[in-house]
């Protein structure tokens, strides 16, 4: 089927990007260097080929993101870095038969840990702006841990506040005193695993042992401003014009099939003006007739994922696969 | 269940506001004045609620919510609000056994529908920033669309950028002088139908006979500012502290639960910092521990609906159903 034969809005990939972005980041970061964040894509099918370029563990923010990793038999080395007190869940994720091992941040979390059966985890280091102990509480939790029967892999913290920042020292500042911390953590807690960073900061973050680098298969808008990103887009939004009017012209892709925390989406063929429930209105550098077709590039890949059922797969305007986004919710 | 049993983030409505605000709505415009649109929430459960409260009617955004309506035996009068030239999905209305009129605003629109079998249309005209025809196009239209057989049941017009106004006589200026064009319009067009309006000016829209009101049955917190509106708030986001800091506390609802379009949640309990993919950052006026439920109120609740499987029907804290949101994706 060609891409022009799609029902609209359609999410789909360009798949010569998405295996060059992969086996790029694989070439940079080989094996256990990376531990792909699944949260990006949120998709078994892309998991796979992450697996298959040889990245065998990876990194999940919900219980459904490891429990279905773990169904599709990719259960290798699981980290759930989040912290939760669903001891449901967890149990659920310690019987899964997938390795699994949580972020641990405070008292209440390593007691459900414990209470469900988990047998790893890392302490969380709070190095930015959301989860994550201080780093004079590191000790005192891995100790508890320990306590508690639950083998503690070392430190993880993520530098979110560097990872969109344009400017490259600016970037690697941040990066760099958020790290610091998280070493120092990692001296009182021991353990063989310090594990953060994110496709922003792959390039430059080499305190850490292993990057938890996602949205790198598909890209964000604002990650292709970075002077160190060698990642190309790789996600679209296919859209048809349904009205045009003298100044703009509205396609039927808005703000629910995308993601909007990072602005609206860009367009090569003219100005996005702005997204309503259901539509785009775009300013087009030539002229439109209702019934064409257009490709939005989603600003922020990981929400616009968790709004589609199924991701279509396309190399040279042909739509030759459909991968179910089979990881959303929760 | 006890609503903090509920495995979180869980999106939840108050069954009494819920119930309330659709009483209070078929109060005041009975029956077919009101033709409550669906895309705001996207259940054929709660569609059905507004059935039984006298609107046989309904205003549908998307094809799939069509044929959602048509499946579940609510098909006596919908209307497609939107344009459309998938002659393909078109075809499955005109067949789905639903009376089923569409938006038309261009030749294109007019073919696709007479390809594909439609048997009604409305003129759709330009009133605000989307859709619609010019007035002076629509007399051509409508010849068109009769010579190619399909009724015209008259003109629609949405006046959006006149919707979400606090200040009420400025809001009443721009409808105004939006609905001035529709009657114009409808005054060449014919027909029965003058459609249009929402939420934000059901109160003040006097010119149109039907309004197609949805946020009201759960309520934008936009909406709530304005002073002529008796709805009251009922949908949630339920969920759990997973960490806490020293002045801030972090939850397990971030922007993957919920439409951040309008901006951020708002919370009774203290404020919202931001929310990032899985998490919502908070300071609460009392202090919070990990474990704790708090319930965030969502800025928009179109596209916060549209991200969840489900909805919880919540009375006096108690968890008493789940309606499946059953219309959402294309």
């Amino acid at each position: 089927m060609h891409i022009d034969e799609l029902p609209t809005p359609a999410l789909w990939a360009d798949l010569d990007v998405l295996e060059s972005n992969i086996a790029e980041m694989a070439r940079r970061l080989p094996g256990n260097r990376l531990r792909p964040h699944v949260k990006a894509h949120k998709s078994t099918t892309l998991a796979t080929l992450q697996y298959e370029a040889g990245h065998k563990g990876f990194t999940c923010a919900t219980p459904r993101e490891v429990l279905g990793l773990a169904q599709a038999g990719l259960g290798d080395d699981l980290l759930l870095a989040n912290e939760t007190v669903d001891v449901n869940r967890l149990t659920e994720m310690a019987t899964s038969g997938a390795r699994v091992t949580v972020a641990v941040d405070s008292e209440a979390t390593i007691t459900a840990a414990a209470t469900a059966g988990i047998k790893e985890c890392v302490i969380d280091i709070r190095v930015g702006f959301r989860c994550g102990c201080e780093v004079e509480e590191a000790h005192g939790l891995a100790e508890l841990a320990r306590k508690s029967n639950i083998g503690v892999r070392g430190v993880m913290g993520y530098e979110g506040h560097a990872m969109g920042v344009v400017d490259l020292e600016r970037r690697r500042e941040l990066m760099e005193s958020a790290m610091e911390r998280l070493i120092q953590a990692h001296e009182v807690v021991g353990g063989d695993l310090v594990t953060g960073g994110g496709t922003g900061t792959h390039a430059i973050n080499t305190w850490v042992n292993e990057i938890q680098a996602g949205s790198y298969v598909l890209m964000d808008t604002a990650y292709t401003e970075q002077v160190d990103q060698p990642f190309r887009q790789g996600l679209f939004l296919q859209s048809t014009i349904v009205s045009v009017a003298e100044k703009f012209a509205v396609c039927d892709a808005g703000l629910k099939a995308q993601g909007m925390d990072h602005g609206n989406p860009s367009w090569s063929g003219g100005e996005v003006l702005f997204c309503s429930d259901e539509h785009t209105n775009v300013v087009p550098d030539n002229t439109l007739k209702v019934g064409d077709r257009i490709s939005l590039v989603p600003a922020h890949i990981d929400p616009t994922m968790a709004k589609h059922q199924s991701l279509h797969i396309v190399r040279d305007e042909q739509v030759i696969d459909r991968w179910e986004i089979d990881l959303r919710h929760w």
